[in-house]
Protein backbone atom coordinates (compact mmCIF):
# COMPACT_ATOMS: atom_id res chain seq x y z
CA UNK A 1 0.00 0.00 0.00
CA UNK A 2 1.31 3.42 -0.97
CA UNK A 3 2.18 5.56 1.66
CA UNK A 4 0.19 9.19 1.59
CA UNK A 5 3.05 11.36 1.92
CA UNK A 6 2.63 13.89 4.40
CA UNK A 7 4.09 17.69 4.47
CA UNK A 8 6.86 16.36 6.47
CA UNK A 9 7.75 14.64 3.21
CA UNK A 10 7.99 17.61 1.60
CA UNK A 11 11.92 18.85 0.45
CA UNK A 12 12.34 22.89 0.42
CA UNK A 13 14.32 24.12 -1.61
CA UNK A 14 15.86 27.93 -1.94
CA UNK A 15 17.26 29.42 -5.19
CA UNK A 16 19.52 32.34 -5.49
CA UNK A 17 18.28 33.93 -9.24
CA UNK A 18 19.50 36.24 -11.42
CA UNK A 19 17.08 38.10 -13.90
CA UNK A 20 16.94 41.16 -16.43
CA UNK A 21 13.88 42.28 -15.23
CA UNK A 22 13.06 44.39 -18.29
CA UNK A 23 10.70 42.18 -19.84
CA UNK A 24 8.66 41.34 -17.39
CA UNK A 25 5.91 42.76 -15.33
CA UNK A 26 7.65 42.68 -12.35
CA UNK A 27 8.55 39.29 -9.80
CA UNK A 28 4.75 38.93 -8.17
CA UNK A 29 2.58 36.00 -10.57
CA UNK A 30 -0.28 38.25 -13.04
CA UNK A 31 -2.88 36.52 -15.50
CA UNK A 32 -1.46 37.23 -19.01
CA UNK A 33 1.42 38.61 -18.25
CA UNK A 34 5.30 37.17 -17.88
CA UNK A 35 6.39 37.57 -14.37
CA UNK A 36 9.28 35.75 -12.98
CA UNK A 37 7.24 34.41 -10.22
CA UNK A 38 5.19 32.73 -13.42
CA UNK A 39 7.98 31.52 -15.59
CA UNK A 40 9.74 30.01 -12.22
CA UNK A 41 6.14 28.39 -11.44
CA UNK A 42 5.95 27.11 -15.11
CA UNK A 43 9.39 25.99 -15.25
CA UNK A 44 9.14 23.69 -11.68
CA UNK A 45 6.15 21.84 -13.37
CA UNK A 46 7.26 21.36 -16.57
CA UNK A 47 10.40 19.46 -14.88
CA UNK A 48 9.31 17.92 -11.75
CA UNK A 49 4.94 17.64 -12.81
CA UNK A 50 4.22 19.67 -9.14
CA UNK A 51 2.54 23.07 -9.52
CA UNK A 52 4.24 25.02 -6.78
CA UNK A 53 3.93 28.49 -6.54
CA UNK A 54 7.80 29.80 -5.45
CA UNK A 55 7.71 33.06 -2.65
CA UNK A 56 10.41 35.50 -3.25
CA UNK A 57 12.02 37.59 -0.57
CA UNK A 58 10.03 40.14 -2.32
CA UNK A 59 8.74 41.70 -4.91
CA UNK A 60 10.50 43.55 -7.58
CA UNK A 61 8.19 46.00 -10.00
CA UNK A 62 8.87 45.45 -13.39
CA UNK A 63 11.98 46.44 -15.23
CA UNK A 64 14.16 45.93 -11.78
CA UNK A 65 16.60 43.59 -12.06
CA UNK A 66 18.17 40.84 -9.71
CA UNK A 67 21.47 39.85 -9.32
CA UNK A 68 20.83 37.39 -6.32
CA UNK A 69 16.83 37.06 -5.32
CA UNK A 70 15.95 34.41 -3.42
CA UNK A 71 13.02 32.25 -3.76
CA UNK A 72 11.49 29.08 -1.72
CA UNK A 73 9.25 26.49 -2.28
CA UNK A 74 8.29 22.81 -1.38
CA UNK A 75 8.58 19.69 -3.80
CA UNK A 76 7.87 16.12 -2.95
CA UNK A 77 9.88 14.61 -5.42
CA UNK A 78 13.67 14.07 -4.07
CA UNK A 79 16.06 15.34 -6.55
CA UNK A 80 19.60 15.97 -6.65
CA UNK A 81 20.59 19.67 -6.24
CA UNK A 82 22.81 20.09 -9.54
CA UNK A 83 20.06 18.29 -11.37
CA UNK A 84 17.31 20.97 -10.47
CA UNK A 85 19.34 23.88 -11.37
CA UNK A 86 20.73 22.69 -14.41
CA UNK A 87 17.46 21.63 -15.61
CA UNK A 88 15.53 24.60 -14.65
CA UNK A 89 18.39 26.99 -16.79
CA UNK A 90 17.29 24.83 -19.54
CA UNK A 91 13.72 25.46 -19.27
CA UNK A 92 13.64 28.78 -18.23
CA UNK A 93 13.79 32.10 -20.41
CA UNK A 94 17.87 33.17 -20.98
CA UNK A 95 16.73 36.60 -18.88
CA UNK A 96 16.23 34.10 -15.87
CA UNK A 97 19.07 32.45 -14.51
CA UNK A 98 19.05 30.17 -11.53
CA UNK A 99 22.27 30.64 -9.66
CA UNK A 100 22.56 27.93 -7.04
CA UNK A 101 19.40 25.37 -5.95
CA UNK A 102 19.94 23.94 -2.90
CA UNK A 103 18.21 22.23 0.15
CA UNK A 104 17.21 24.06 3.07
CA UNK A 105 15.20 23.18 6.56
CA UNK A 106 11.90 22.92 6.52
CA UNK A 107 11.27 25.85 8.03
CA UNK A 108 13.43 28.05 5.70
CA UNK A 109 10.98 30.51 3.84
CA UNK A 110 12.36 32.99 1.36
CA UNK A 111 10.74 36.23 3.30
CA UNK A 112 10.06 35.09 6.22
CA UNK A 113 13.82 34.30 7.50
CA UNK A 114 15.17 36.96 5.82
CA UNK A 115 17.39 39.05 7.75
CA UNK A 116 18.67 41.67 5.72
CA UNK A 117 18.66 43.02 1.91
CA UNK A 118 21.07 44.97 -0.75
CA UNK A 119 20.03 46.82 -3.49
CA UNK A 120 21.70 48.94 -6.07
CA UNK A 121 21.01 51.66 -8.15
CA UNK A 122 23.26 52.74 -11.02
CA UNK A 123 23.29 56.36 -12.37
CA UNK A 124 25.16 56.68 -16.01
CA UNK A 125 26.76 59.85 -16.11
CA UNK A 126 27.79 60.22 -19.43
CA UNK A 127 27.02 61.88 -22.57
CA UNK A 128 25.80 58.86 -24.66
CA UNK A 129 24.93 55.48 -22.98
CA UNK A 130 26.16 52.40 -24.23
CA UNK A 131 22.51 50.56 -26.25
CA UNK A 132 23.83 47.82 -24.11
CA UNK A 133 23.66 49.66 -20.62
CA UNK A 134 20.17 50.91 -21.21
CA UNK A 135 18.30 49.41 -19.74
CA UNK A 136 20.77 48.79 -16.96
CA UNK A 137 20.83 52.15 -16.26
CA UNK A 138 19.38 55.59 -15.76
CA UNK A 139 21.18 57.72 -18.03
CA UNK A 140 21.35 60.99 -16.31
CA UNK A 141 24.05 63.68 -17.79
CA UNK A 142 23.53 66.68 -15.86
CA UNK A 143 25.91 68.32 -12.84
CA UNK A 144 25.32 66.39 -9.74
CA UNK A 145 26.79 67.68 -6.51
CA UNK A 146 27.71 64.33 -5.20
CA UNK A 147 29.63 65.36 -2.03
CA UNK A 148 26.02 66.41 -0.94
CA UNK A 149 23.77 63.34 -2.41
CA UNK A 150 26.52 61.41 0.16
CA UNK A 151 25.84 63.56 3.05
CA UNK A 152 21.90 63.39 2.18
CA UNK A 153 22.13 59.13 1.95
CA UNK A 154 23.88 59.32 5.13
CA UNK A 155 21.16 61.03 6.84
CA UNK A 156 18.83 58.23 6.49
CA UNK A 157 21.07 55.75 7.79
CA UNK A 158 19.65 54.19 11.35
CA UNK A 159 16.23 52.85 11.95
CA UNK A 160 13.33 55.32 10.78
CA UNK A 161 9.70 55.24 9.66
CA UNK A 162 10.11 55.58 5.64
CA UNK A 163 7.07 56.29 5.29
CA UNK A 164 7.75 59.75 3.28
CA UNK A 165 9.82 57.38 0.51
CA UNK A 166 6.90 54.53 0.44
CA UNK A 167 4.63 54.48 -2.57
CA UNK A 168 0.92 56.03 -1.99
CA UNK A 169 -0.90 53.29 -4.56
CA UNK A 170 -3.76 52.53 -2.51
CA UNK A 171 -4.64 49.04 -4.08
CA UNK A 172 -1.37 48.00 -3.63
CA UNK A 173 -0.99 49.01 0.46
CA UNK A 174 -0.29 45.43 1.34
CA UNK A 175 2.99 45.83 -0.15
CA UNK A 176 3.98 48.48 2.29
CA UNK A 177 3.98 45.65 4.94
CA UNK A 178 6.51 43.64 2.27
CA UNK A 179 9.58 43.42 4.75
CA UNK A 180 12.53 40.92 5.37
CA UNK A 181 12.68 39.36 8.90
CA UNK A 182 9.14 38.83 11.01
CA UNK A 183 7.93 41.68 13.44
CA UNK A 184 8.83 44.16 11.33
CA UNK A 185 5.37 46.65 12.24
CA UNK A 186 3.91 49.58 9.94
CA UNK A 187 7.03 51.52 8.03
CA UNK A 188 9.92 51.48 10.31
CA UNK A 189 13.05 50.12 8.69
CA UNK A 190 16.37 50.02 9.61
CA UNK A 191 19.08 51.05 6.77
CA UNK A 192 22.78 49.29 7.56
CA UNK A 193 24.02 50.95 4.44
CA UNK A 194 23.17 53.82 2.69
CA UNK A 195 25.90 55.45 0.38
CA UNK A 196 26.63 56.40 -2.91
CA UNK A 197 29.95 54.82 -4.95
CA UNK A 198 31.10 56.98 -7.84
CA UNK A 199 32.69 55.24 -10.40
CA UNK A 200 34.44 57.82 -12.48
CA UNK A 201 36.24 55.42 -14.91
CA UNK A 202 32.87 53.77 -16.31
CA UNK A 203 31.15 56.86 -15.98
CA UNK A 204 28.86 55.26 -13.30
CA UNK A 205 27.35 56.56 -10.04
CA UNK A 206 26.21 54.05 -7.66
CA UNK A 207 23.62 54.02 -4.62
CA UNK A 208 24.14 50.74 -2.15
CA UNK A 209 21.48 50.48 0.40
CA UNK A 210 21.66 47.28 2.86
CA UNK A 211 18.52 47.48 5.57
CA UNK A 212 16.02 45.01 7.04
CA UNK A 213 13.49 45.69 4.94
CA UNK A 214 12.08 47.74 2.41
CA UNK A 215 9.02 49.28 1.71
CA UNK A 216 7.48 49.71 -2.07
CA UNK A 217 9.14 52.12 -4.37
CA UNK A 218 11.80 52.85 -0.93
CA UNK A 219 14.78 52.76 -2.68
CA UNK A 220 14.04 54.34 -5.94
CA UNK A 221 12.19 56.99 -3.81
CA UNK A 222 15.30 57.80 -1.79
CA UNK A 223 17.20 57.72 -4.81
CA UNK A 224 15.06 60.05 -6.79
CA UNK A 225 15.25 62.25 -3.59
CA UNK A 226 19.27 62.37 -3.67
CA UNK A 227 18.63 62.92 -6.99
CA UNK A 228 16.86 66.22 -6.15
CA UNK A 229 19.60 66.86 -3.79
CA UNK A 230 22.55 66.39 -5.86
CA UNK A 231 20.93 68.70 -8.49
CA UNK A 232 20.54 71.28 -6.27
CA UNK A 233 16.51 71.22 -5.61
CA UNK A 234 16.84 70.01 -2.21
CA UNK A 235 19.49 70.76 1.05
CA UNK A 236 20.64 67.45 2.03
CA UNK A 237 19.98 69.11 6.02
CA UNK A 238 15.92 68.55 4.92
CA UNK A 239 16.25 65.24 5.10
CA UNK A 240 15.20 64.45 8.78
CA UNK A 241 12.59 66.86 8.20
CA UNK A 242 11.26 64.91 5.21
CA UNK A 243 11.50 61.68 6.97
CA UNK A 244 9.69 62.72 10.15
CA UNK A 245 6.56 64.41 8.30
CA UNK A 246 6.09 60.82 6.91
CA UNK A 247 4.21 62.56 3.82
CA UNK A 248 5.49 61.05 0.22
CA UNK A 249 4.99 64.63 -1.22
CA UNK A 250 7.93 65.95 1.10
CA UNK A 251 10.37 63.56 -0.66
CA UNK A 252 11.62 63.90 -4.19
CA UNK A 253 10.37 61.44 -7.41
CA UNK A 254 10.33 57.86 -8.42
CA UNK A 255 13.94 56.82 -10.21
CA UNK A 256 12.82 54.71 -12.91
CA UNK A 257 13.34 51.11 -12.64
CA UNK A 258 15.68 49.79 -14.49
CA UNK A 259 18.71 51.35 -12.67
CA UNK A 260 17.57 49.14 -9.74
CA UNK A 261 19.08 45.66 -8.99
CA UNK A 262 18.44 43.30 -5.80
CA UNK A 263 21.96 42.30 -5.29
CA UNK A 264 21.51 39.44 -2.60
CA UNK A 265 19.18 38.79 0.61
CA UNK A 266 20.73 37.60 3.46
CA UNK A 267 19.99 34.66 6.35
CA UNK A 268 21.03 34.02 9.74
CA UNK A 269 22.29 30.58 8.15
CA UNK A 270 25.04 32.95 6.16
CA UNK A 271 24.27 33.75 2.32
CA UNK A 272 27.63 35.48 0.77
CA UNK A 273 26.91 37.56 -1.56
CA UNK A 274 26.61 36.72 -5.39
CA UNK A 275 29.61 37.44 -7.68
CA UNK A 276 29.60 40.84 -9.50
CA UNK A 277 29.01 40.11 -13.22
CA UNK A 278 27.80 43.28 -14.61
CA UNK A 279 29.43 46.62 -16.02
CA UNK B 1 14.38 85.51 -55.67
CA UNK B 2 15.19 82.06 -53.55
CA UNK B 3 18.07 80.04 -55.74
CA UNK B 4 17.17 76.90 -56.32
CA UNK B 5 19.54 74.06 -54.68
CA UNK B 6 21.99 72.07 -56.53
CA UNK B 7 22.95 69.05 -55.45
CA UNK B 8 26.67 70.98 -55.01
CA UNK B 9 24.85 72.71 -51.82
CA UNK B 10 24.35 69.30 -49.94
CA UNK B 11 26.30 68.70 -47.10
CA UNK B 12 27.46 65.09 -46.85
CA UNK B 13 27.31 64.02 -43.53
CA UNK B 14 29.07 61.19 -42.10
CA UNK B 15 27.56 59.26 -38.44
CA UNK B 16 29.29 56.63 -36.58
CA UNK B 17 26.73 54.37 -34.88
CA UNK B 18 26.34 51.86 -31.84
CA UNK B 19 23.37 50.07 -31.59
CA UNK B 20 21.96 46.84 -29.95
CA UNK B 21 20.53 44.82 -32.84
CA UNK B 22 18.18 42.24 -31.13
CA UNK B 23 15.25 44.08 -31.59
CA UNK B 24 15.41 45.31 -35.03
CA UNK B 25 14.97 43.48 -38.52
CA UNK B 26 18.58 44.03 -39.29
CA UNK B 27 20.06 47.22 -40.57
CA UNK B 28 18.46 47.85 -44.10
CA UNK B 29 14.92 49.28 -44.26
CA UNK B 30 12.16 47.53 -44.46
CA UNK B 31 8.31 47.77 -44.93
CA UNK B 32 6.26 47.66 -41.22
CA UNK B 33 9.28 46.54 -39.64
CA UNK B 34 11.62 48.27 -37.15
CA UNK B 35 15.12 48.60 -38.19
CA UNK B 36 18.09 50.73 -37.91
CA UNK B 37 18.55 52.35 -41.07
CA UNK B 38 14.68 53.09 -40.29
CA UNK B 39 14.75 54.43 -37.24
CA UNK B 40 17.67 56.98 -38.88
CA UNK B 41 15.39 57.91 -41.28
CA UNK B 42 12.78 58.62 -39.09
CA UNK B 43 14.86 60.60 -36.64
CA UNK B 44 16.55 62.60 -39.00
CA UNK B 45 13.51 63.74 -40.77
CA UNK B 46 11.81 64.87 -37.50
CA UNK B 47 14.91 66.90 -37.04
CA UNK B 48 15.64 68.51 -40.20
CA UNK B 49 12.22 67.77 -42.57
CA UNK B 50 14.30 66.02 -45.15
CA UNK B 51 13.68 62.63 -46.33
CA UNK B 52 16.91 60.98 -46.52
CA UNK B 53 17.67 57.45 -46.66
CA UNK B 54 21.19 57.38 -44.88
CA UNK B 55 23.35 54.41 -46.28
CA UNK B 56 25.55 52.17 -44.60
CA UNK B 57 28.93 50.79 -44.73
CA UNK B 58 27.04 47.62 -45.22
CA UNK B 59 24.13 45.77 -43.55
CA UNK B 60 23.80 43.71 -40.45
CA UNK B 61 21.42 41.04 -39.67
CA UNK B 62 18.85 40.92 -37.46
CA UNK B 63 19.95 40.73 -33.96
CA UNK B 64 23.19 41.66 -35.12
CA UNK B 65 25.25 44.50 -33.26
CA UNK B 66 27.49 47.61 -33.72
CA UNK B 67 30.09 49.22 -31.84
CA UNK B 68 31.21 51.76 -35.04
CA UNK B 69 28.96 51.06 -37.89
CA UNK B 70 29.05 53.95 -40.52
CA UNK B 71 26.51 56.05 -42.20
CA UNK B 72 26.33 58.80 -44.74
CA UNK B 73 23.97 60.86 -46.56
CA UNK B 74 23.35 64.64 -47.83
CA UNK B 75 21.52 67.04 -46.36
CA UNK B 76 20.58 70.26 -47.88
CA UNK B 77 20.09 72.78 -44.55
CA UNK B 78 23.38 73.65 -42.36
CA UNK B 79 23.26 72.16 -39.25
CA UNK B 80 26.30 72.68 -36.93
CA UNK B 81 28.22 68.82 -36.09
CA UNK B 82 27.38 68.66 -32.58
CA UNK B 83 23.97 69.51 -32.84
CA UNK B 84 22.85 67.09 -35.11
CA UNK B 85 24.90 64.31 -32.97
CA UNK B 86 22.95 65.39 -30.21
CA UNK B 87 19.48 66.13 -31.72
CA UNK B 88 19.78 62.29 -33.14
CA UNK B 89 20.62 61.05 -29.70
CA UNK B 90 17.53 62.57 -28.56
CA UNK B 91 15.25 61.43 -30.72
CA UNK B 92 15.90 57.90 -31.69
CA UNK B 93 15.81 54.78 -29.29
CA UNK B 94 18.33 54.22 -26.61
CA UNK B 95 19.30 50.88 -28.31
CA UNK B 96 21.02 53.01 -31.28
CA UNK B 97 23.57 55.87 -30.41
CA UNK B 98 25.03 58.24 -32.18
CA UNK B 99 28.99 58.22 -31.38
CA UNK B 100 29.62 61.23 -34.18
CA UNK B 101 28.36 63.16 -36.29
CA UNK B 102 30.88 65.22 -38.90
CA UNK B 103 30.86 67.08 -41.97
CA UNK B 104 32.90 64.85 -44.71
CA UNK B 105 33.89 65.76 -48.53
CA UNK B 106 30.52 65.93 -51.30
CA UNK B 107 32.55 62.26 -52.48
CA UNK B 108 31.96 59.85 -49.00
CA UNK B 109 30.09 56.93 -49.14
CA UNK B 110 30.05 55.01 -46.38
CA UNK B 111 30.16 51.79 -48.28
CA UNK B 112 31.71 53.05 -51.65
CA UNK B 113 34.33 54.84 -49.71
CA UNK B 114 35.28 51.92 -47.11
CA UNK B 115 38.60 50.36 -47.05
CA UNK B 116 38.28 47.72 -44.19
CA UNK B 117 35.71 46.44 -41.92
CA UNK B 118 36.40 44.93 -38.07
CA UNK B 119 34.18 42.24 -36.61
CA UNK B 120 34.06 40.40 -33.27
CA UNK B 121 32.07 37.19 -32.48
CA UNK B 122 31.25 36.34 -28.62
CA UNK B 123 31.02 33.11 -27.30
CA UNK B 124 30.32 32.75 -23.60
CA UNK B 125 31.88 29.46 -22.06
CA UNK B 126 30.59 29.41 -18.69
CA UNK B 127 28.24 27.37 -17.02
CA UNK B 128 25.63 30.05 -16.66
CA UNK B 129 25.21 33.45 -18.63
CA UNK B 130 24.15 36.19 -17.02
CA UNK B 131 20.77 37.70 -18.12
CA UNK B 132 22.65 40.76 -18.96
CA UNK B 133 24.97 38.86 -21.83
CA UNK B 134 22.35 36.58 -23.09
CA UNK B 135 21.79 39.21 -26.48
CA UNK B 136 25.56 39.58 -26.50
CA UNK B 137 27.48 36.12 -26.94
CA UNK B 138 26.65 32.55 -28.21
CA UNK B 139 26.84 30.37 -24.69
CA UNK B 140 28.14 27.63 -25.87
CA UNK B 141 29.35 25.51 -22.53
CA UNK B 142 31.35 22.88 -24.26
CA UNK B 143 35.03 21.40 -24.36
CA UNK B 144 36.41 23.46 -27.21
CA UNK B 145 39.71 23.12 -28.73
CA UNK B 146 41.06 26.44 -28.96
CA UNK B 147 44.41 25.97 -30.62
CA UNK B 148 42.67 24.09 -33.35
CA UNK B 149 40.18 26.67 -34.03
CA UNK B 150 43.06 29.45 -33.98
CA UNK B 151 44.76 27.33 -36.59
CA UNK B 152 41.66 26.85 -38.33
CA UNK B 153 41.30 30.96 -37.89
CA UNK B 154 44.73 31.96 -39.10
CA UNK B 155 44.19 29.26 -42.50
CA UNK B 156 41.28 31.98 -43.91
CA UNK B 157 43.73 34.64 -44.06
CA UNK B 158 44.60 36.86 -46.95
CA UNK B 159 43.47 36.68 -50.46
CA UNK B 160 40.77 33.94 -50.92
CA UNK B 161 37.12 33.22 -52.60
CA UNK B 162 34.84 32.85 -49.62
CA UNK B 163 31.80 31.17 -51.45
CA UNK B 164 32.20 28.00 -49.25
CA UNK B 165 30.81 30.56 -46.45
CA UNK B 166 28.53 33.10 -48.34
CA UNK B 167 24.53 32.76 -47.35
CA UNK B 168 23.29 30.48 -50.12
CA UNK B 169 19.57 32.47 -49.95
CA UNK B 170 19.21 33.08 -53.78
CA UNK B 171 16.43 35.85 -52.70
CA UNK B 172 18.96 37.95 -51.07
CA UNK B 173 22.21 37.04 -53.58
CA UNK B 174 22.50 41.08 -54.44
CA UNK B 175 24.12 40.75 -50.76
CA UNK B 176 27.09 38.39 -51.66
CA UNK B 177 28.31 42.01 -53.36
CA UNK B 178 27.68 43.82 -50.45
CA UNK B 179 31.50 44.55 -49.79
CA UNK B 180 33.53 47.79 -48.95
CA UNK B 181 35.38 49.60 -51.28
CA UNK B 182 35.21 49.53 -55.42
CA UNK B 183 36.50 46.73 -57.77
CA UNK B 184 35.76 44.39 -55.45
CA UNK B 185 34.64 41.05 -57.86
CA UNK B 186 32.77 37.89 -56.83
CA UNK B 187 33.42 36.57 -53.70
CA UNK B 188 37.38 37.10 -53.25
CA UNK B 189 37.91 38.45 -50.30
CA UNK B 190 40.94 39.50 -48.54
CA UNK B 191 41.23 39.30 -44.75
CA UNK B 192 43.94 40.92 -42.76
CA UNK B 193 43.42 39.35 -38.68
CA UNK B 194 41.43 36.23 -38.26
CA UNK B 195 42.05 35.56 -35.33
CA UNK B 196 40.42 33.78 -31.17
CA UNK B 197 41.01 35.82 -28.50
CA UNK B 198 40.33 34.31 -25.18
CA UNK B 199 39.62 35.76 -22.04
CA UNK B 200 39.13 33.01 -19.46
CA UNK B 201 38.69 35.95 -16.43
CA UNK B 202 35.23 36.89 -18.27
CA UNK B 203 34.82 33.21 -19.76
CA UNK B 204 34.75 35.12 -23.32
CA UNK B 205 36.07 33.77 -26.01
CA UNK B 206 36.60 36.26 -28.88
CA UNK B 207 36.75 35.98 -32.80
CA UNK B 208 38.12 39.22 -34.43
CA UNK B 209 38.05 39.13 -37.87
CA UNK B 210 39.79 42.58 -40.52
CA UNK B 211 38.82 42.63 -43.98
CA UNK B 212 38.19 44.64 -46.85
CA UNK B 213 34.56 42.95 -47.15
CA UNK B 214 32.58 40.60 -45.79
CA UNK B 215 29.53 38.43 -47.88
CA UNK B 216 26.90 37.73 -46.39
CA UNK B 217 26.54 35.92 -43.15
CA UNK B 218 30.46 35.03 -43.77
CA UNK B 219 31.43 35.94 -40.36
CA UNK B 220 28.84 33.95 -38.76
CA UNK B 221 29.62 30.93 -41.60
CA UNK B 222 33.51 31.05 -40.61
CA UNK B 223 32.57 31.28 -36.67
CA UNK B 224 30.08 27.70 -36.69
CA UNK B 225 33.05 26.38 -38.76
CA UNK B 226 35.88 27.21 -36.78
CA UNK B 227 33.60 25.81 -34.03
CA UNK B 228 33.15 22.54 -35.50
CA UNK B 229 37.10 22.57 -35.27
CA UNK B 230 36.69 23.28 -31.62
CA UNK B 231 34.41 20.29 -30.84
CA UNK B 232 36.28 18.09 -32.92
CA UNK B 233 33.58 17.49 -35.64
CA UNK B 234 36.25 18.39 -38.22
CA UNK B 235 40.13 19.15 -38.57
CA UNK B 236 41.58 22.36 -39.09
CA UNK B 237 43.91 20.93 -41.72
CA UNK B 238 40.71 20.81 -44.54
CA UNK B 239 39.94 24.59 -44.28
CA UNK B 240 42.42 24.77 -47.38
CA UNK B 241 39.98 22.27 -49.57
CA UNK B 242 36.59 23.78 -47.56
CA UNK B 243 37.68 27.40 -49.53
CA UNK B 244 38.61 25.52 -52.97
CA UNK B 245 35.26 23.75 -53.09
CA UNK B 246 33.56 26.69 -53.38
CA UNK B 247 30.68 24.42 -51.69
CA UNK B 248 28.85 26.23 -48.57
CA UNK B 249 27.81 22.49 -47.94
CA UNK B 250 31.39 21.53 -47.00
CA UNK B 251 31.96 24.17 -44.13
CA UNK B 252 30.31 24.70 -40.82
CA UNK B 253 26.64 26.03 -39.51
CA UNK B 254 26.05 29.72 -39.32
CA UNK B 255 26.73 30.63 -35.71
CA UNK B 256 23.91 32.77 -33.88
CA UNK B 257 23.49 36.39 -34.80
CA UNK B 258 23.51 37.48 -31.58
CA UNK B 259 27.40 36.77 -31.03
CA UNK B 260 28.32 39.30 -33.67
CA UNK B 261 29.47 42.90 -33.78
CA UNK B 262 30.12 44.96 -36.20
CA UNK B 263 33.63 46.84 -34.40
CA UNK B 264 34.38 49.12 -37.17
CA UNK B 265 35.11 50.75 -40.13
CA UNK B 266 38.16 52.06 -41.76
CA UNK B 267 38.05 55.07 -44.41
CA UNK B 268 41.16 56.15 -46.22
CA UNK B 269 41.09 59.49 -43.99
CA UNK B 270 41.65 57.52 -41.14
CA UNK B 271 38.79 56.34 -38.29
CA UNK B 272 40.38 55.21 -35.61
CA UNK B 273 38.09 52.29 -33.56
CA UNK B 274 36.05 53.36 -31.10
CA UNK B 275 36.14 52.93 -27.33
CA UNK B 276 35.41 49.91 -26.37
CA UNK B 277 32.55 49.99 -23.88
CA UNK B 278 30.92 46.36 -23.41
CA UNK B 279 32.48 43.39 -21.55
Amino acid sequence: MKVIEQPADLHVWKLVLAYDGTEFHGWQVQPDCATVQGELRDAIARITGEDVLPQGSGRTDAGVHALGQVASFALAAPIPETNLARALNRTLPASIRVLSATRETSDFHARHSARAKTYEYRVFRGEICPPWLARYVYALNVPLDVAAMQRAAVRVCGEHDFSSFAATDPDRSERATDSTGDGLGGNVRCLLTSQWMPDGKKDLLVYRVRGNGFLHHMVRNLVGTFLEVGRGNLAESEIPAILESRARERAGPTAPARGLFLVNVEYSSGNSPPERVLL
